[in-house]
C-alpha cells in the first residue's frame, strides 16, 4: 500500500515535468506517452504524433535541457517517435520558434562551454570535417543526386528533380559570378568536386579547389581525371588559411559554416589576398536571421564547430575590405526541398546504411536531416547566397534578367517564378 | 626687393600646400593654377581637368580639410573647374579611394561634433526636411520625371529613358513584394506620391504613405484626388515613429537615409508593430561599404543628418526584430545613372533655377548632383534594396524569375542583362 502510493505520486511528478517540457518548447500539438502508458497533451490542437519515452532518466534529462537531450535520446531509442517523423519536427521547431526565450542562462552557459571544445584551428577544424566528410564516399552516394552536390540545390521549378536542381544550382552560381573563358578561380571546401569541374567544363575557367577532408579530395582527383579535366582543375588537400594565389572569382558553398564567427577576419583577410582589383566571388552558406546557437545535440553530433551567421555576421567577412555586396539571395525553401529529397533517398537506404554502420547511425542521421529540413521549412535557418565584389568594379551586368532565360546546354527551361512554396508537399 | 623675396617665399609655400592636398586625396590627374598663375600638377597623367583657387585663404582651408571645405568655396566660386565637372569629380572620388586613410583623427573629431548638431529628433528629422524637400515643387519639376520620383532609379535596358526607368523601378519595387489586391500597404518617406498611387492604380491595394515634408505632402493629396484615388491612398504628414495599424507590406524608398543609426531601433520597433504575421517588406537605401562618414559638405549643405549605412548597419533595423532578409540588390550604378539624367535636365534649367534662387544654390546643386553621381559609379556609395519577411512567411515566390518577364502594362519589354557598364557613357 505505501509503495502504490509512492509510485502514484512519482508518475504525477513525471506527468508534471512533461507538461512543463512541453511548455518550455511552446506547447507543440503532440502527445507524450510515458513508460507506464501515461499520456499528456502538448495542445488542444490535432495531435500530429505521438512520443515514447521509455524510461524515467530520460524524461529527467528533457526536463534539463530538451534541445539537448532529445537527440541522444532518439538516436539510443529511448526515445521513439508514432506519426510522421518530418511532420513531428516540423510541429516541435514552429512552436519552439513562437515561443519567448527558450534556454535560460544556466544552459547557455553550458551550450558555451561544450562548444569550446571545437575550436576551428587548422588542426581542430581538420579533425572536426573529417569526423562527417571522411565516413565514407559510398554512404553518401546512396542520397546525394548523381554529382554529389552537398549543399542546397537550386528548383528552378517546382517539379525539378534533385539531379536537375543540383545542376541549376551549380550553373546558377557560375552566372551569378558572370564567369568568363580563361578566368582563374579559387574554390573553398570543394566537397567531391562537382563545382569545379562544372567550372571547366561549362565555363573554361581554371580552377584551384581547396578542401580539407582526405577522402573527397582524393575522390574529386579521380574525377577530374577521368573527365580528363586535370589539366583545368586542380583539387589541393589545404586548409583555407593556406591559400596564396591571385584570382578573378573566389567561390565557396557550405563551407562558411564550419568556420566560425570568431575566424571570419581569416576568411576576409583570405579573400582580400586571393581576389585581385576587379575580383568577385559568392559565398552560399546556412545562416540565422538573429545569433543564436546552432542546435547543440547536430553541433555535438553532427557538425562540431559548425555555426550558423546571421547577416550581421557575415558581413564582417566583408566590410573590414570593403567587398561590394551586390546581391544577397535568401534560398532556405530550396534547402528544405533539398533535404527532403535527400531523406526520402536515405530512407529507401536505410537497409544499406544499418549494414555499413548500425541502428544509432540510421537514427541519428535520420533526425539530422529531417530536423534540418524542419529548420529551414519553418524559418529558423536560412541559406544565403552572397554575391561581392571589389568596389570600384563597373563591368558587372546591368540586371539580374539574365539569370533567369533558360540554358538549353544544361536541359533546363525557362524559369517561371510562381506564387507557391518551394516547400510545399 | 625685399618685398619680392617675401613673395617668392610665399609662393613656394603655397605650391608646397597644394602639392600636400593633392598628395591628401591621392594625385588625382588634375591640375590646379593659383591666383598667381602658378600651375601644379597631381599625377603625371594626361590631366582631366583645371582646377583655379583664387585666393590664399582658400588654400589654407582646404589643407585643412579639401573634403570639407571644397564646396563651399566652389559653391562661392572661389573655386572654379574648367573641364568636365563630372569627370573631374570622378577622377578625384578615383583616387581618393585609393589613397591610404585620409581623414586624421582631428579632423574626423570635428566633422562628428558638427554632425552631431543635426539630431534626428521628431522635431530635429522635420527641420532638416523641410530645409531640402520644401524648396519648392516648381524646382523639382525641372529635372525629376514626369511622376516626380526622386530616388534611383533602374533601368531594364540600357537606353530606357528617365520616365521609363522610374516606372521600372516603381513597379520592380511592388513586384519584388509580390502584392496582392486588397492588401493594405504602409510607405514611409513617400515623397510627391509616385509610388503609393502606383501601387494603388496597378496593384489594387490600400495604402497610407506618411511624410513629414508638408509641401510634398500637399502635392501628393492633390494628385490622389485628380487621379480619383483619394479613397484608397491616405498621404499623411507624420514622424515614422507615430504610424500606427497593422499592414501586410512595408515600403519605403530612398528614406532611411535621413534616419541615422542611432535611431535605427525606433525604425525596426515600428517595422515590427505595423507588420502582421505573414507580412513583408521592402527598404532602398543609399549606402557605404563600410562605416565611414557622409561627405561632410553634403551633410551640412544638402542632406542635414543624412548617414548611408553598411550592410552590417542595415541589419540592426532586421536582427532584433528576427526579421528575415530575403534579397539584396545593389543597384549603384544605376543610381549614377539616374544622378547623370538629372544633372542634365538640371543643366539645362540652370537659368530658371538661377531666376528662383541664385548663382551660389545653382553651384551648390551641380556640385551635389554631379558629386552624387561620382560617388556611385566609383563605388564610394551604394545603393541597397532589401526584401525581408516575417520569418515563418513561406508563402514566397519560389524563385525572382517573375521580376524579370516583360511587363507589357507599362510598355516595358522583356529585359535582357547585358555584360556592360550601367553607368558607361
Amino acid at each position: 500500500m505505501f509503495r502504490r502510493a509512492a509510485i502514484t505520486c512519482s508518475d504525477r511528478l513525471s506527468r508534471r515535468l512533461v507538461r512543463r517540457v512541453l511548455r518550455a518548447i511552446g506547447s507543440p500539438s503532440i502527445r507524450v506517452v510515458l513508460w507506464d502508458g501515461a499520456e499528456i497533451v502538448g495542445s488542444d490542437a490535432r495531435e500530429v504524433a505521438r512520443v515514447l519515452i521509455h524510461d524515467r532518466p530520460t524524461l529527467l534529462k528533457l526536463v534539463f535541457h530538451p534541445e539537448l537531450h532529445f537527440g541522444d535520446a532518439y538516436t539510443d531509442g529511448r526515445i521513439e517517435v508514432e506519426g510522421d517523423f518530418s511532420q513531428f519536427l516540423e510541429t516541435v521547431y514552429r512552436a519552439m520558434a513562437a515561443a519567448p526565450q527558450r534556454v535560460g542562462r544556466v544552459r547557455a552557459r553550458i551550450t558555451q562551454w561544450i562548444n569550446r571544445r571545437h575550436r576551428n584551428t587548422i588542426r581542430g577544424a581538420r579533425a572536426s570535417i573529417h569526423r562527417h566528410y571522411d565516413i565514407g564516399n559510398d554512404f553518401y552516394r546512396l542520397w546525394l543526386d548523381d554529382e554529389m552536390v552537398y549543399s542546397g540545390a537550386y528548383f528552378p521549378s517546382p517539379d525539378a528533380t534533385l539531379e536537375e536542381a543540383q545542376a541549376a544550382k551549380l550553373d546558377y552560381v557560375c552566372r551569378k559570378m558572370w564567369l568568363k573563358p580563361g578566368e582563374h578561380v579559387v574554390e573553398i571546401g570543394g566537397g567531391w568536386g562537382a563545382l569545379a569541374l562544372h567550372m571547366a567544363r561549362h565555363y573554361g575557367v581554371k580552377v584551384k579547389s581547396y578542401n580539407i577532408s582526405h577522402r573527397q579530395t582524393v575522390y574529386a582527383r579521380e574525377r577530374a581525371k577521368a573527365e580528363g579535366l586535370n589539366d583545368r582543375v586542380e583539387f589541393i588537400e589545404d586548409d583555407y588559411r593556406n591559400i596564396s594565389g591571385r584570382f578573378d572569382a573566389l567561390v565557396s558553398l557550405g563551407m562558411l559554416e564550419h568556420v566560425g564567427v570568431e575566424h571570419y577576419r581569416d576568411f576576409g583577410a583570405m579573400m582580400d589576398r586571393c581576389l585581385g582589383p576587379t575580383g568577385r566571388g559568392l559565398i552560399q552558406v546556412i545562416g540565422q536571421n538573429r545569433p543564436t546557437w546552432l542546435n547543440w545535440w547536430i553541433e555535438r553530433q553532427i557538425f562540431p564547430g559548425a555555426y550558423p551567421p546571421s547577416p550581421r555576421q557575415l558581413s564582417a567577412i566583408f566590410e573590414p575590405w570593403e567587398f561590394s555586396l551586390l546581391d544577397l539571395e535568401n534560398l532556405r525553401l530550396h534547402y528544405a526541398k533539398t533535404l527532403r529529397h535527400w531523406l526520402a533517398r536515405f530512407e529507401s537506404s536505410a537497409d544499406v546504411v544499418r549494414e555499413m554502420f548500425d541502428e544509432r547511425f540510421v537514427r541519428a542521421w535520420r533526425l539530422y536531416l529531417a530536423g534540418s529540413a524542419a529548420a529551414f521549412a519553418t524559418g529558423s535557418l536560412q541559406l544565403f547566397q552572397a554575391l561581392f565584389a571589389r568596389p570600384a568594379l563597373n563591368q558587372l551586368p546591368s540586371t539580374r534578367a539574365g539569370l533567369y532565360e533558360s540554358i538549353p546546354a544544361l536541359g533546363i527551361r525557362n524559369q517561371r517564378a510562381e506564387l507557391d512554396e518551394v516547400g510545399g508537399t
